[in-house]
């Protein structure tokens, strides 16, 4: 028994020196071309050319220049704005890979649309998170790769495997060493509490948690109380996303209104849906922090954004996915 | 034994004097209200009310405002411009009708969008016909009702039941009573050949096939050839939909060369992407038919352009359906 | 055309005078009988019988008395303490009444076990509440009705209708007619704050946040802070369930400390694993109320406890799934 | 709450006055035509034509003369002789039923071939009974019927219903009824020793068992021994099929050395392969009895041979299968 | 980041030099013995032996001769005469070889049997052409590898990605190096225009398409056109299979009374079924050119019948599935 | 060609010399800790550490120490007492282990519980080992290694690739060693006939079957038959689990009385559930013969016990599993 193939078990690396799904290839839709090209970068693997483009009939169609076969495959595509499209895009590229005979196909998806669309919080309205998932799963991906999804019980949405990612350490990391005096961090609503929280405990200051009701007899007004400590602070509200701004721009006011100093905000995703922009240049803010998960373009640029990369860590991942190394173990770090 | 409920099968109808499903309940997406309103006049039964709408992100959002448990659910939606939202929106409401937990739901998809991506005829491209098959299926719809397919063999995409229909009899029956002398039946590339030559038998006219062929060294440029005559007869153009005009527009040109007389086009699905209108206003067709499987909005009207209904026939169907009677009898009629 | 079956829609009810999937049936297993008659009692529908016992080998074993062919069967079972056992007996029940032939399986899960483990928030870990909701499906059931789910995700872990019903309103009601003055509503920990601040917001009481922290280089301790203010103040705190107690003991020492008055706590399930009897006999509060979605035995008595039934929730929910009435309207009632 | 849908269960029927899945429509494939003539003249229902033939290239083809939609249909189709042929068959026509939308489709298969490939008893060999399931299930069966499985665990290999009758108090009580004095019942091989012992029970007679075994060094030769008395007495040989009649063939010779008087045979299914007929008319059986599960065609006819009709037990149970009766009842009765 | 897998992308081979799913093994059923021998001569790797063979009672039985576990198996069966038993003998194998626990499986079926059964152009028939496919899906196959699939849709049939690979390059060399002068390609029926028309463009050679149409009140009657010019032209008839030769029968005649010169035939698939032979040898065909698709047994041997062999096809493109390399690129070569 | 993949094969050994899963990584549930510790010490390779406890609310959690990612994990967990429990731990650790993107998960299963449980034997029960089949099919569990099911077609609940072994060669060993005189080998009921007559063969022994009946109007009352001789002969009794001894005792004493001489026992599976150890004890058996595949405790050992252990057959599978070399050829060994 000594050829026993677990005998050097002990002092073995716990990857493989030869990759076992086949050489690495990255395809990128066309949702966020330049996050694929920083993680290609990152890499130092070129992405690879594939025809994607929509007939007059707006039907998109995808080709791809190069074999594929038995390889591991790499789909970058946030499925953010136009968000429809990209979601199709997604499906189609997935479809087209399946069909082509690639090894394996990772869908790496760095901002999941929809994902508010969680839940039932009322009758007769979709799960369209879960819905996605399924098209997702159906279209033929082996695996997903994302970040900060709106709510981590989606990663139960796939019976596939899920590698969630934050982009909180890459966020507290800039706040730290921005090094804000003072800070409080600020929930903008309830539902935000609990990423707050721990934002709060890794730059160790306080929490602070902004509430927002119905006000009786009017049904689309809300009225916001703060809950927790801000006069003198330095204010950090952290979430998710951002997405219209709305939310922000009622936590600037009543963070203001209760005596904070500079109010920064952050979130791992700026989705900056109208009129986020304007809403948002028109406040005060010290910065407004987000990832590259979501494409930012030119018009979307707003003085006081700062928008920091995911493409390392994705590209780490991509790389351990590949190799069979611990992703786990990054998240530790 | 003489209460055995087959006793009397002879002559009791064949259908059922109860809907075994519920209530028959009518739903439309945004993409053609205007034929959901006239399938509705035919069938008397209102249309339900849904709140759809984009929010500032661009997610579709579904709410149904009254219960449709345990009912007979039927949403129309033809998969037509905006094309990728258009199928987005009909999965969503499927999962918010299953969701909401309808007895059946029968997608009504009077124009099956992708239709023309239902086979890899080179390497490494998608077949997103099956794939939207899929997607129809896992979202929870339980049976399809569709006009005119592409390729019939998209039924065999789908394992729930399809109905598929045909407007050629509308078409046919639009010709037979204009009374056209000396007719022609032209198919505008050889794919066509078979829906034309039935459109032929119908009308008792000859048939002739216009054959495109790629022209050596040129990858783009094509040349066409006409195969039949046409010389002095009044040609009426077939085809399945007519898409940015392109093949029509070569056709014309052919046949007016060849001698044919008035020129007619017809096809089930007026899709008219740009620059349809334009180019096949330019011409001189004497008539232009299609039906209204599509929403043609007022910027895609035409002279010489003729919509007819699929709504008596939907709507026929959509009560035979729901209350258990043959649908194939119609097919022969 | 005149007698179509849409025609008297206007007019007729929106459910079914005669029930669409058989004669109502009635089953429990053995997690929480009397709940299973209270709801029997509120039907007037008797529970039927099945014998269920284990084997000396521990195997579960069941067999029906009565034919349940093509009948509306409802089976209760919260997956309650012992809690592997309730969830093997459930889908033993299922299988064996889906190959007896129920014309439809409604599982009725009072209590959802497992449901804390609704995410991967470290590495390799499971996540076991969609494990099992693949179970019960894979099993056989055709839908879920179950009451305030750790997180309204879990929905979306099936891809059959869930009918998620809440007992929050009975809490409300509950403290509403009890007439306490100046209450603040608490949440006990973070990730409780949207529930406790819906729960404020239906008794217009103000909201204060409790939360936990690690405490550097000591990985099991946590330091408990108080967002908001309790001073003077009659703190509910407000959770789904009551577990070991441990949260809600840290959240009274915490309260009282920072001068709250009376201290009541509410939950909809009282789970109360050991030590939670011991803990809570020996804190003060004013009172400690519950449902009885979870059996409450003899020896889980506290004084000072309080227990509201859900079985007419239940009940007229499982009215309402029979004659396929809304249950949507239920939730804004 | 007077109107509550179950009040009355107390005293109403346990099956419906009107049939859940519509129309009762009774189909038949080639298999055993006069079994399925016999059904239909138990019920009082007749046999729905529908066309099933071969091309010239060997490819079935079917096509049903009337709709089926909305109906609860009953496809009755042996996979007896042709095997192969009778299989396809099947699933072509349930493929046929299900995209012609029928309400319900129940394969009545009252012999369920290829059932003796039900495990893998040596490395390297299919488990074709769980493959047929599969495809009877993919085809879009809704229910199976059948009778007397080669083994019970076969039941298992579907995910849907499966009703499996037996045959065995037909032939316990054609015993009986002759009145046999002194009867031993014998299992021809160990395999069949359970239903042996089952059918001793019922006519309260001893039973004996042969035991085939490999002779050393010569593969293919078995030696038999009796375990059990016979001498003096009338053995009736009990298995769930007749196939090459080689152990039928085996057990005569034994018996008859060991002194039994009288031998008879009895099996659910008279498949009698080559050489069957040639080899059981040469020896002096009392009498061999079957059903008609398998179709006898003249040229199987032997001298002592007695076919009795599962016809009313199948047709009976189709009948309650359709009105929801207890099926569970019979195998009691 | 040196030791990155990624980095020797630009120069390394896009194939594997280990191949990935373990040691190609070749089994065959016994549909087509000959080809599957001439595929192992082309690979240089011998057939595997498994016992395939009927009981008496027509149960077809597999048992492989040697392991297969974890390597990469191609099973070349086409689905041609006995058609039924071949299926399932196809779907037999692939139980036998998943179970055996093979690392891959490649169905190779290089004649798609029941393809033209693959829409519903009438209503209540079956689509076994999409029935078959899920039956090869749900064995266990993980692939497949197929020639000229009547309709290109079946590929779309399978979620499992399908190769089809085209005889006609093969068919159009043989044709191109006789140097036919003055041909003309035709279609003999509508359905099969497209293929010609590629055929006459790779010839560049003209096109004619024969229609057939009913003639009124005589169901089964047809009449014949001939669209296009052919007098005084060598005709090659071109479809995807000959079946029972009426079609070429019919084509010939018209060819001939049109003054057409030598008349040659070709397909990929020669079926030749009753009564193809003697229609076919009575006619004065210049010659019929098929490949080995099917098997053509001694007495389908006809005069002026060329058999080409689609072995070395077919093995280059299973050693590059085998080995990851593109096989698209053939389709292009 | 030369460099063909296939070229080697006729010299190249039939498994691999490189694992194709990755590395080998063994895991333990708590049922059965001993067992695996020997399957280890066999391996030489350690078993892995996971986190396996319970939350005071009794849900099982399970946190993997080291990375899985795409590694070659064989879980072995008996699903023994406590039952329900090691089956939801089973489940829970697949479902884990492929979220932790696992390479491949074979689950060894040494024993399968609720085997017995395997068809409806009576109207209205479940067949609860195809249950679990399908919960650890869904959890994600790729293949499974089991010993000795209750019934070998539990096999084909599986659709994924089963190892099933058999420790039966182990026993006749055992015996054959032991030299027992004059021996016959007993079937304790008649469904183990078939399992005591291949005892027999291998140990070249004569067969005795016991027979049970019930007693007319006394339903739980049972009587027994011996068939076959067993007067100064030295029974063994062979089962394939030994659970609560009530067929083992009623055995002993008919075997007893009917002059045996020395009694022994032998199964592969010694549950021993209450009353067996007491009543087992009590009994005068020369020897009770089981092997480890169900941990026995310290309260179960009895005298005249012997435990032998199945670790160097499931060692040497899981070797054979892991390199891809034969474990049929076990089989046969």
């Amino acid at each position: 028994m000594s050829m026993l193939p677990g005998t050097p078990c002990a002092e073995e690396p716990m990857y493989h020196e030869e990759p076992m799904y086949g050489t690495m290839r990255l395809f990128s839709g066309r949702a966020n071309m330049p996050l694929a090209q920083r993680i290609s970068e990152y890499l130092k693997v070129p992405l690879d050319e594939a025809e994607i483009f929509e007939f007059p009939n707006e039907n998109i169609f995808v080709r791809l220049k190069k074999s594929v076969r038995a390889q591991d495959v790499f789909l970058i595509q946030p499925t953010c704005s136009p968000v429809n499209r990209s979601i199709m895009e997604l499906l189609i590229m997935i479809d087209t890979l399946k069909r082509a005979s690639a090894g394996r196909i990772t869908a790496v998806i760095p901002y999941y649309g929809y994902g508010r669309t969680d839940k039932k919080d009322q009758p007769r309205v979709p799960i369209t998170a879960r819905l996605i998932a399924d098209m997702i799963t159906v279209a033929g991906a082996n695996r997903v790769l994302t970040v900060d999804l709106h709510a981590g019980q989606i990663q139960g949405f796939f019976s596939i495997p899920v590698d969630e990612m934050t982009a909180m350490p890459l966020l507290v990391r800039y706040f730290r060493e921005k090094g804000i005096a003072n800070p409080v961090i600020v929930a903008p609503d309830v539902g935000a509490t609990k990423r707050a929280r721990n934002f709060a405990q890794a730059l160790d200051a306080p929490l602070a948690v902004i509430e927002k009701r119905r006000v009786e007899n009017r049904p689309t007004a809300r009225v916001l109380n703060l809950i927790g400590r801000v006069r003198g602070k330095n204010a950090i509200i952290v979430d998710d996303e951002i997405d219209t701004g709305g939310s922000l721009a009622g936590a600037f006011e009543i963070l203001r209104k209760r005596g904070a100093q500079e109010i920064y905000a952050c979130a791992t995703h700026g989705v900056f849906s109208p009129p986020a922009v304007e809403r948002l240049s028109a406040l005060g803010f010290a910065e407004i922090v987000v990832t590259d998960t979501v494409l930012i373009p030119p018009e979307k640029q707003m003085p006081h954004l700062k928008v920091l990369s995911v493409a390392p860590l994705l590209g780490e991942v991509i790389r351990r996915i590949h190799t069979g190394e611990s992703v786990g173990a990054m998240a530790l770090a």
